[in-house]
């Protein structure tokens, strides 16, 4: 029998990733997608549909109004999402950052892992081609697994310990699209724009096009994708 | 200019307790409570009346539907919350435990203060008179403080530290019901049952209401509140 695993999904190009390697590990995957309060909810019926392109054995869309707290252009009305931005010469941490997201979001990944004896958790952040987000790094992973293992009557009383796998943690945008190519992931199917139109196109200019096009440029492979 | 604190409050005796050390030693209180789906949701109603009685500053209710992974018999209706334990004698964790739910609470209060730029969480969690779980221990409440100061944008720009208080997790029942009782807390206002009726009158046999009653006893102090 399979292990089962908890795949933290947003629909777009790096957890998709990050499920097919899961799956080309033969674990269980067991979706989970959380429905924050974005404005880019695109993202979500991408989600729907990469759980059923890859078959996985639950998926589960969580509700959890982050926008309340507001805080982030991804979230907030009053706050614009930049265009344009010259990524190489950017130090600052954008105004997309999301207080705490990540963290929110392992939180309820642990909910749910304990919930069907599930010790690996995989979710897709990546430390190379990014926005800077500090719960991306390796030093956030490794302080939450560490938290993890004390956290719950299962790492307390059991013999296993959980684990979060990042597998695209240290792979340029470029690397991701290429081992996904290899694993047979269908690009199309997934959504990376923080502005996408109504039917899901993407703007091209938010920094999140802007990594996924420059990496499907340095992989030397064409985006199935067809911007605004 | 006070200091703004984040206050986990769940409307229980302990939450209130805690709310009013962080109002006695001056913070700005910004209440929290998570509808999680708990069945003994009337406790939503008293943390509001908590909230207004010691006048805070802002109380968000954020819901999150932790039930819908099911795993405890605080949120599920299949399990039934379990009545006169002999609660000394006891070792096993109890099927309240809801899997993960402080480190789910933990890290929205950290995205609620992070929006804010508040750096104090205060939660009124205790390892003496508990029920064991695990979220509840000062080693968990450690490693959860290291992974938060590497989590957020504030806390890798900034020079200030996050610092999540416990001001009860040493205390017995009964010597938080005589603080609470220095510091001018009616505890009337407040619920600790997992069963109570539609009135929010309590059990009287619940793991959490034998807590409290042995509390006050101990402390040599009326309840309140009147029992079914």
């Amino acid at each position: 029998m399979n292990k089962p695993a908890i795949i933290l999904l947003s629909g777009g190009l790096d957890s998709t990733t990050c499920a097919a390697i899961a799956k080309k590990n033969d674990y269980d995957l067991h979706g989970l997608t959380i429905n924050y309060g974005q404005k880019h909810n695109y993202e979500i019926k991408a989600a729907k549909c990469v759980a059923q392109n890859f078959r996985f054995n639950s998926h589960a869309i969580i509700n959890i109004n982050l926008a309340s707290f507001g805080g982030s252009s991804l979230v907030s009305e009053e706050l614009e999402v930049p265009k344009n931005r010259n990524l190489e010469h950017e130090k600052e941490i954008p105004s997309t950052y999301v207080p705490a997201r990540n963290t929110v979001f392992l939180s309820i990944a642990l909910a749910k892992a304990e919930t069907i004896s599930a010790f690996d958790i995989f979710i897709g952040v990546n430390a190379v081609d990014y926005s800077g987000y500090p719960d991306c790094r390796p030093e956030f992973i490794l302080q939450f697994e560490k938290m993890m293992n004390v956290a719950t009557k299962d790492a307390v009383q059991g013999n296993q310990k959980y684990k979060i796998h990042t597998p695209l943690i240290k792979l340029t945008k470029a690397d991701i699209i290429r081992k996904g190519h290899q694993l047979g992931v269908d690009y199309k199917i997934t959504s990376s724009c923080y502005t996408p139109n109504q039917y899901g196109q993407p703007c091209g200019q938010c920094d999140a096009c802007k990594l996924r096009i420059k990496g499907f440029s340095d992989a030397g492979m064409i985006d199935p994708l067809t911007y605004k």
